[in-house]
Parts: structure tokens; C-alpha cells; sequence
């Protein structure tokens, strides 16, 4: 008989086998025909190894835009090209729920091999473990990657000088909004569709055009505030943002003004920030804004001696406003 | 104010930085200088990497022998050493549930480090997720580890060939029945104490001084049986036990034969199975022996030729058996 929901049996011995031959392996396309040995051992690679893990317990499971499956691959190559790494190999290690609906998990499974696919990374090893009803919530889902920085690269949130220009590839916080909307059915905001997407191409594309590139840095959660006060306090540097110029679609600037929010705090997850030298911001605003996540890339601010603030935004009438850190978890969850 | 349980607001932003330079960071004596990059970028190593994952969701988090901070280390590390590969960098990430006990947060993570101390594995990258109160069980953890395969090594559980010796590492059974009492209270058990240990250790002794070994696994859900299933299907042979050469500690031997439980099916942590060349088996057992975790070990059957059945055992009395794979989930989230 199919497997049609996850039963605590499915968690090991003979239940085990029947749950990873049936629906696990060929969602993931892993080669089936073992030896199924402890650890997967790779093939050598050049260049120095990147490592990254992210334990992903969205809600919900499925949101417009991607689901937990998409956001666990997505969120680990994300990492991985931030820092200019090749995103090479995968491990995906599987909480699930005892009554979890089986076709529920190999679409979100199918929608994890489908990025990696797309993005040339192997899923090369795996865990699949299987708790008692009320103890999960559906499904967690971790992902490790290992990626290849090429040689001679060094990005890092520590590199930014005066002078430079901050880039954010798109518009910004849909992810947060869609995800909000699904969970809590807000009817105002049923058009935002998550910006969920890999980045590995598009970081790949920039760093060969602008090999001046400084930092790279996803915006997740904590959104484009996070991502520039972590860089800013790294760099020891202040960030000068102009309102004006941010990209902010219109269904997050009319969700986050009916519920005060700041678009700035609202996560991404196919957004990054690029700081590049003044001199080539416009080679990288120009590539960033051939490929399809970065259509609508733009400068926001520039990178000022370290003030009092690591972040400043100068607002649409003139005034000047600290851009800060989230307090705590505005969105629990989204990622 | 000290953190003294963990809120859903650290989950993110500044709450989450205060987690990390909190409790996080202290307990994992990781780097806390920064700057924070989205990968760690890894020294460069000699060898071909291995790579393995795992969740840990282990009910009680705290038990006899160990707790799931330690579990955490000792499998990642153990699933490395059966391949041969010295353990290097570790990921960590945590999912904690809101209402966790920060003092039992911080006791798990340093169990963990001091594994990984002795291992010489660094902790090179982590993530922290917070989820609602009843949507997760206090607090699971995913390791993923990367280790070094030395080049001409080449453990496969496909390698066992017709007259190979089957040696275990220790007594068996003592992780599964050391959980099973902790969480039922069972008093007629309450002596067990996991066997959670390291093996890199001991299993780079042994390939050392037996150099001809041809596999190593290590006995963890679905015990002894399970492993030994694997093997022989994966190397197409049988396998022949001698039930009185098992090493079967008092205290499993009573509880099973109390719960109608099968030794070979429980659960260990710090056991394994090494398959050798037979004029190398005693040279192996007696290396073991020499060192802590094997002081126990035994030769306990020899491969055959593949017949009907991967496993059979010769019971006290003469007679023989099949030793299966547990059918499902004998002892749920006993890693």
C-alpha cells in the first residue's frame, strides 16, 4: 500500500527503507542503488571549501512564491554566493511530524531538487528522522552546503570602504509579506508573492563584471535593516541610505503602512545587498538589472565614516532617521 | 537581564544577537570577535572530503551517559570515522522551542563543544531558529559534519567478501535501553548508561594497526541488525552469528528479555561493526580492546556465501534464526 501520511514507523528499520525508497529518493533524484554508506565522500574540488547551515521552520508550509523546500535550497546557495562560493554539494536533514501528509512532502522535496538542479549542486547526503504527533510542526527542514570560492576571492561584511555605493537587487520584503498574508489570510496583501529564488547566477554574473565587488550580503531575516547594520558594525563604517531610492513594491508598502511596519525589517529571500566602489556601481547596477531577480536593482546609499550610527536613512522631506536592527522577531517564522 | 528562557524574540534581530553573545557563542567558544559572513570559508585540506548530516531529536534531551548536545557530536563524528575520515568542521543548527530552558540550552551546547574539542572538530558555522511554544519538543539539533578521507581509503559497506570475520566494537544495546528507562522510569533498567561516544579515535587506531579492514558501520537505529542488513545487501552475503559470542551487557539482556526486545534491534551510540579479513581479526580485536570504547569487543560471526537470508544467527542451544531488520520504529527518537 502507498504511503499516503508519515507514521512514527516511517522513522527507522524496514518503515525507514519504505519512506526514503517511496517517496523521499525519487522526489530528490539521489541516486538509489547505493551502497548507502555513512558519510557521502566527494570528489575533490579547487579552490577553498565554503560552509553553511540554516534549519528552515517556515509556516506555512506552502506560500505564494515557493514552500519550505524551495526556501531550504534557496537559503543555503543564497549563503553560499554571498560569499562568492560555487554552491557544490547539499545535505538535507528531514523533521517530520507523524501524520505529515505524504504527497505534501514530495512536492516541497521536488520543489528542493528543482533549485539545486537548476543551480548545478548536488544533494549529496541526508537524514530523515520522525517525531511523535504535537512535537513538530509538519515538517523542519535543515540544509548544509558546501560551496567553492574561487581563488583570490575574499568577500566579506568587513570590507567597506568610504566612499562606496550600496546597492539592494530588487524590491524589497516580499517574502516577509506573502508569507505573513498566507499565514494569517490578510486579504490586503493576497497579491505578494515570495522573492524566494536562488542567486548563485546572479551573484556569479556580478562578480565577473565587477571584480571590485566589496560584500555581498542577503537580506533574510531582519531584512535590508539587519543585512546593513551587521556590514556596517563590521566594516566600522556608517551606511547613508535615501528613501527615495529604495525599491519597495507597492503591496509591502501598503501592507507595512497599514501595519506599521518597516519595509527595511521585512525579510527577503532573493535579495541582497552589494557594496561596490563608487566608480563601478553603475557596471554593477547595469548587470544586475540584465538578469531576472535584479530587474529592479538599485543604489540606495553610500558608505560614510563611522559615525554615531552604523545606518541612516535620509527620508523623503529631508530629515534624517537611525535605521535599526529589529528589535526581536516581528515575523516569527518566515524562514 | 541575564536570558534565562528563550522567548519567540530570539528568534531574530536583536534578540538573537543577544542569544548568540549570551549563551550561544560562550557555550560553543566559537569566535565571537567577527566579522559574521553568511559561509565559513574553510582552510584548504589534503584528502578527499566526506560529507554527512543528521537531526538529533532525542526525547529526553538529557539521559544517563549523555544528553542531545553530546548525541549531536558523537553521531556526526561516528558517521565520518566509519568512513575513515577524520572529522574537521562542523555545522550546527539549533531549533529551539520558545520556553526553553536557557541553563539546559547552554549544558547541551558545551557537552557538544567538549566532543568536538577532543576530536579536534571545529565548529565552523551555525544557525538558530526559535518556533512557537507545542510546535516543536525543547530543542533539536542538525549536525553536518565535513571530514578527510586519506587518499588510497576506500570503507564500503559493499566490500565484505566469503570468510571475512564480523567483530563488534562493545556491548550492544546500552544507548536504546539507557533512553527507553530515562523516559518511561523504568526502575528495573535505571542502571543503563548510554554508550555515546566518539569513535574517530579508536576507528583511526584500528584502520592503523589493520590496515586490511574492509567496513565499518556503526549500530545505531536498528541496533546491530540493522547494520549487519545493510552490509549484506549492499555486499551480497550473508552474515552468520554465534548468539553466545555477542556481548550483551546484564542490564539490556534483562530489560529485553523483560519487554520481549531483541538485543541486536536497539539502538547504540558508541558501538560499531567492523568486517576484516579473517587472519586480520585478531590483530583488530585485539586493538580494540586496547582502547576504551572497544574493551568489550568480540568477534561474533563470519560472512558467508549470500543465501536466503542477509543474517542469521546460531542461537545458545544450536538452533538458528533470522536476524531481521526491525520493522519499524521499535524505540522512537532515541537519537
Amino acid at each position: 500500500m502507498p504511503i499516503t501520511t508519515i507514521q512514527l514507523s516511517h522513522g527507522s528499520g524496514a518503515g525507514l527503507r519504505a519512506l526514503l525508497n517511496e517517496i523521499i529518493y525519487p522526489a530528490l533524484a539521489t541516486d538509489q542503488t547505493g551502497p548507502f554508506e555513512d558519510a557521502a565522500v566527494l570528489s575533490s574540488f579547487s579552490g577553498r571549501p565554503a560552509f553553511t547551515t540554516d534549519a528552515f521552520v517556515v509556516d506555512p508550509l506552502e506560500f505564494p512564491g515557493g514552500d519550505i523546500g524551495k526556501l531550504s535550497a534557496c537559503g543555503t546557495i543564497n549563503d553560499l554566493a554571498m560569499m562568492g562560493a560555487r554552491p557544490r554539494f547539499l545535505a538535507v536533514a528531514l523533521i517530520l511530524e507523524e501524520g505529515l501528509d505524504a504527497a505534501l512532502l514530495s512536492r516541497v522535496l521536488c520543489s528542493l531538487r528543482r533549485i539545486c538542479d537548476d543551480t548545478g549542486m548536488r544533494i549529496a547526503c541526508g537524514d530523515t528522522k520522525v517525531v511523535d504527533r504535537g512535537k513538530a510542526d509538519g515538517m523542519f527542514i535543515t540544509t548544509t552546503g558546501i560551496g567553492e570560492v574561487a581563488e583570490g576571492r575574499a568577500l566579506s561584511a568587513a570590507n567597506c570602504k568610504e566612499g562606496d555605493s550600496v546597492i539592494v537587487s530588487g524590491g524589497i520584503g516580499l517574502h516577509g509579506i506573502a508569507i505573513l498574508a498566507a499565514r494569517k489570510k490578510l486579504s490586503f496583501a493576497s497579491e505578494a508573492v515570495s522573492d524566494c529564488a536562488p542567486l548563485w547566477d546572479i551573484a556569479d554574473r556580478l562578480l565577473r563584471a565587477v571584480p571590485g565587488v566589496r560584500v555581498l550580503r542577503d537580506a533574510t531575516r531582519g531584512g535590508v535593516a539587519a543585512a546593513l547594520n551587521e556590514i556596517a558594525d563590521d566594516s566600522q563604517v556608517t551606511m547613508r541610505l535615501t528613501a527615495k531610492a529604495i525599491p519597495v513594491p507597492g503591496v509591502v508598502h501598503g501592507a507595512c503602512s497599514f501595519l506599521g511596519m518597516d519595509p527595511l525589517q521585512i525579510a527577503n529571500e532573493g535579495r541582497f545587498i552589494a557594496v561596490v566602489p563608487a566608480d563601478q556601481a553603475h557596471k554593477a547596477l547595469d548587470t544586475l538589472r540584465g538578469h531576472a531577480p535584479g530587474r529592479d536593482a538599485a543604489i540606495i546609499g553610500t558608505v560614510e565614516k563611522r559615525g554615531r550610527f552604523p545606518v541612516l536613512l535620509t527620508t523623503d522631506i529631508g530629515g534624517t532617521r537611525v535605521v535599526e536592527l529589529p528589535p526581536g522577531e516581528l515575523l516569527p517564522r518566515i524562514c
